[in-house]
């Protein structure tokens, strides 16, 4: 056990695009069935349109068929620690976020024997043992959620140097027949968090865990379609349920995370919102500016990837912030200063958020 | 954040021993194969014998079909709950460590969307949102880890109460053909564990990740039946290299943990280790003896479950614990001021120890 660390900060980033672009024009000829395995009445053209309309989603990435998660995330990580500048050996941690683990292209199994952390560790060649390798399931905040237990680690003098990835393969788990299965897309990210003088890095986290109505919102069913093996099961959202929980929650823990801060809300430069559907979040943040007593977020606070990428549930914070901090994003960028709240939610039902200054 | 704890103390325990009784002799008229997909040379009836003089395994327990691994996790943490007293709303995190998720009955698919903890907090019936549930992977010393990540999330101040579960349904990934197969077991312990006044508890803590060549020595493969579908997988095991590989490195950070302590060897009553193999865990803990100086270790250190319970990964030590502490091992008894070590080893590879005194 170490003093405590005066600030805890990000010190590298880096993130993996999958090379494989899915248009909705590529799902245009689809059957698609309903819930209960009837057929869709609207045509798929149209379907895919109205898709467009509420979630933003215009192409979204997958990954080719030799690559899986554990592979994708140590691309990430590698990047993430060149950016740093550390010596890979320095790391006291690595904790890697996903929901799938690794399931290898043209098979439904899960595999998580070992753990994608250990996988990814062996990838970078870190000999090190006191470099402790886990994994953590927290549904699509789980990258954020080991962003929040590397802070706590740190704080609390058990590390100094903790690697957070996120990686999702949700190509391999999706039900074609299934319109929802247009959202899923493949990504990761990561970052290097240290030990720091001065003042900054993260101010103050939230997170929450709603169980009791909501632990089945997202969960793995059977196809759609009518003659599938009810055995072989697939992701699965109960979408209307899950806006209208993310609509009322998620401001809610967002404003705890800002309140433990200190920081006022016009403080604020950019919300990295976990992009799960382009409407819920805009829905989400101009909630959130209203529990301040605002009419509705700020132009341009909240930038967006989903359009292109799709969502790679624990891979797209990580993927924002990367774009971003790397002058990729049109019209966002981070200045020395800045305010930033990055915040999630996802299976479980689980919400987090981390407010951090540059 | 509140003030560090001055202990963290295990105040509740409970575990989930499941009903069926499958016995040496029910797997005496298998077929196995080797490795290479040959059929092996020697009866069925001889392998098992030579297995039980090894593992020291007579029998095994698995659970119903209709139980999956968030429900005895689930049930193993109700009974910790009413053991520690404390109201379950009072928690502020539940962290369930498993390798394989659900697997349902009949299926080979591991679900974890969404994780156990969400499952488990959802049938513990826990509406506090604050109670934060999320799963860990770090191989069978999962449940260990948890109580590391427990104690250091205490002692930095960040949580008062801690439910820590370790559950596993090995019985629904095993390969009847693999004569490692009568290894492998189902079960669940849990713990609660509480910041607390006074010295004991925790006194120090080990963990440690080896991932360059270990990575792979448990991991999921293919069955040895030659004519099985290469895409379903089944757990797999490279037994020499573990047993090398556990006997040099887990008495090096398990005397890593004494180390921390201050605590002398001879002061040590109990040492509950995995139990993942009966000889496997006597050459680690004379080993360990001998890095003190000592011939061997005292007779009667090691309570051992493995005979009637075969080995569960993170259900071993939690529910020797509690068996223990419930005064169900014949000769084996928690007494105040006893210190007992906790040491694990598995899948990644991982490896952990933690000190506790009563």
């Amino acid at each position: 056990m170490t003093p405590s660390a005066s600030s805890v900060r990000f010190t590298g980033w880096g993130s993996y695009i999958p090379e494989v672009i899915v248009k909705n024009s590529d799902f245009a000829q689809h059957d698609f069935y309903n819930p209960d395995q009837s057929k869709l009445d609207a045509p798929a053209e149209v379907v895919v349109r109205k898709f467009k309309a509420i979630t933003g989603i215009e192409e979204r990435r997958y990954v080719s068929n030799d690559l899986d998660a554990s592979d994708i995330g140590a691309i990430a990580a590698k990047r993430a620690i060149e950016k740093s500048g550390i010596d890979p050996e320095t790391l006291d941690m690595i904790i890697v976020a996903h929901n799938f683990g690794n399931v290898r292209s043209g098979t439904i199994q899960t595999d998580i024997l070992p753990g994608l952390s250990a996988r990814i560790k062996h990838t970078l060649g870190i000999h090190n043992p006191d470099c402790i390798a886990y994994d953590i399931l927290f549904g699509c905040p789980g990258w954020l959620q080991g962003v929040i237990q590397a802070y706590q680690y740190i704080k609390g003098g058990f590390a100094q140097k903790i690697l957070v990835v996120g990686t999702e393969t949700l190509s391999r788990v999706l039900d074609i027949y299934d319109r929802d299965s247009m959202i899923f897309a493949d990504g990761a990210g990561a970052t290097v968090i240290e030990a720091s003088e001065g003042s900054g890095g993260i101010l103050s986290t939230a997170a929450r865990t709603y169980s009791v109505d909501e632990a089945m919102y997202l969960s793995l069913g059977a196809s759609h379609l009518p003659e599938a093996d009810p055995n072989i099961r697939y992701i699965k959202m109960k979408g209307r349920k899950i806006y209208e929980f993310a609509l009322s929650k998620v401001p809610e823990a967002m404003k705890m995370c800002l309140d433990k801060s200190g920081v006022s809300i016009d403080q604020i430069k950019k919300v990295l919102i976990h992009q799960a559907n382009e409407k819920m979040d805009e829905a989400i943040i101009h909630r959130f500016y209203e529990l301040f007593g605002m009419k509705k977020a700020p132009d341009g606070v909240m930038p967006m990837s989903i359009h292109k990428l799709g969502n790679s549930s624990v891979g797209t914070i990580p993927t924002l912030f990367d774009m971003i901090a790397r002058g990729e994003l049109v019209n966002h960028q981070f200045n020395p200063g800045d305010h930033i709240m990055l915040a999630s939610v996802g299976a479980g039902m689980h919400i987090n958020a981390v407010l951090y200054r540059f």
